[in-house]
């Protein structure tokens, strides 16, 4: 039986340690590494409480085994060295990402590939000056990605092809939905369906048509049911008789009519309304006990479509 | 105890049959009428079926008594005798929601409410020449609503204001999960917030940036999961430390970045080219047995969101 393969993770806060979790669940070993001591210090404490945490819903068996396969590293090379693939989450800006990056190109093997974690800077914008940059790409999550399967894969113009398939494959093998974008856009796909889908919610709520809870509502006890394990285009697909190109031919003018030409960013007046109410709703003071709700939700759905048969 | 209030159904159809059991699950005595015999013939037999689908998931316990609660009537102003809400689900047209429209208010009580499922034509277009026009307005589900809790209620202009506030206990009170907007706007909430997340999914597309699934999996193996049990406003009130203004001051010039001038209707050579692609991983002769699978996914997917207490 071989050794198990090699996985370095570097930046390792809540993101990258849900990176961790990805590739030691998959039977990778992982050797994380951080610059600050006290993110070094709090990643295999935060693994073990999350394992138990997907033990409890059943989500993983084999707790201390996975905690077992993750080890934390003080430098930066001594973390890369034998890996086959380097999940890349520091934080994002232009120059924290384009620093590693120039120091991951220094110590990487020529074989090993770099996927980063930015959810909106382009790989052209911080790895144009890396000697083996046909090897860096992003590769997007969503948080915490332990839970959430989908990961964009987004080639800068210089990302070899192979390398893509290389990590399109190994997002596969540690079971995430790997999303293949065929170059650089702003915001990726992920980022760009929510936004649309944002600005047209806050303009409703600007012009007084509802409340943010009852335009929440839309979502959470609606059109939310069918996107939680189908697309938007396997929805339409199956909403009229003859597929897709029937229900286009139905409705196609309907959402044309629809459209409004593009609004600024959402206005302050408007974010302040929208604050009193959530507030309202949850004082400040309640968030953080509602993102464990959250979370806990969250593992909860995972598991469930996992029982399903409809997980990644 | 005093008996069962009445509920009439007129438009029996898919829509008219899911609002029959939505009314008589939760107790209420169904009177349902459709003009066409055949429609007629089908009511009891789908309730039957349904409930017992229902039944399987755990989602009903007393399923005869439910379907015992339904009669079918071939008299329009037999069925509306003694309700005192009407849900009307007849074809959408406005010459249709008219026609029927002037019928029910020839013959509904002087208290009876009317509720349409419309799900674009607004009430303006179809009750102004009605007499007790004061007490229809739109209450338009999602499909089948027996299974997906969203009704989005919105008043024409001459709508009363008490009207509308009992619609919406109404709901309340069948566990349907009300949506109130304020005034009518093209699309309402829920298709303007589907539509806008279609047609950049659709501009995607049609640039190349990735294929269909990729697309759709971004939603069902990303964005929907949230979006199962949270609307986009509380996500975002959870994904930054300070809450929605946190997020809103942090990312609102990401999102408005983002945005580009509305495109036209879906143009005929992507939505041939989207055929292809669906029809290559679905043949147009699975259609019917996905939708199967569908329907069965969404039942369990509520049975687990009511275990969960996320339901409405």
């Amino acid at each position: 039986m071989a050794a198990p393969q090699t996985i370095a993770i570097v930046g390792a806060g809540l993101v990258g340690s849900g990176w961790a979790l990805v590739f030691a669940r998959a039977g990778f070993r992982v050797k994380a590494y951080d610059p600050a001591p006290e993110v070094r210090a709090g990643i295999l404490p935060w693994a073990r409480e999350s394992l138990a945490d997907l033990a409890e819903v059943g989500l993983v068996s084999d707790a201390e085994a996975i905690l077992a396969r993750i080890s934390v590293h003080d430098d930066l090379a001594a973390a890369v060295a034998g890996a086959v693939y380097v999940q890349e989450s520091v934080f994002e800006t232009v120059a924290a990402k384009t620093e590693v990056s120039l120091a991951l190109d220094a110590v990487i093997g020529p074989q090993t590939i770099v996927g980063s974690s930015s959810s909106g800077i382009p790989a052209s914008q911080f790895t144009e000056g890396c000697r083996q940059r046909a090897r860096f790409m992003i590769a997007h999550p969503v948080n915490p990605p332990h839970l959430v399967p989908v990961v964009e894969i987004v080639p800068a113009p210089w990302t070899a092809p192979e390398a893509v398939a290389q990590v399109v494959d190994l997002m596969r093998a540690v079971e995430q939905a790997p999303v293949r974008l065929t170059r650089e856009i702003d915001g990726f796909v992920l980022n760009r369906l929510q936004g649309v889908l944002l600005n047209e919610a806050w303009a409703l709520y600007e012009d007084g048509i509802a409340s943010l809870a009852d335009i929440d509502a839309t979502l959470s006890q609606g059109l939310g049911l069918r996107w939680a394990f189908m697309g938007p285009f396997e929805t339409i697909d199956l909403n009229a008789p003859g597929g897709i190109a029937d229900y286009a031919a139905r409705l196609r003018g309907l959402y044309a009519g629809m459209l409004r030409p593009a609004r600024g960013p959402w206005p302050d007046a408007v974010i302040a309304r929208a604050t009193d109410e959530r507030r309202a709703s949850l004082p400040a003071a309640d968030l953080a006990q509602r993102r464990a709700w959250r979370d806990a939700k969250l593992s909860r759905l995972v598991a469930f479509k996992k029982s399903q048969g409809l997980s990644a």
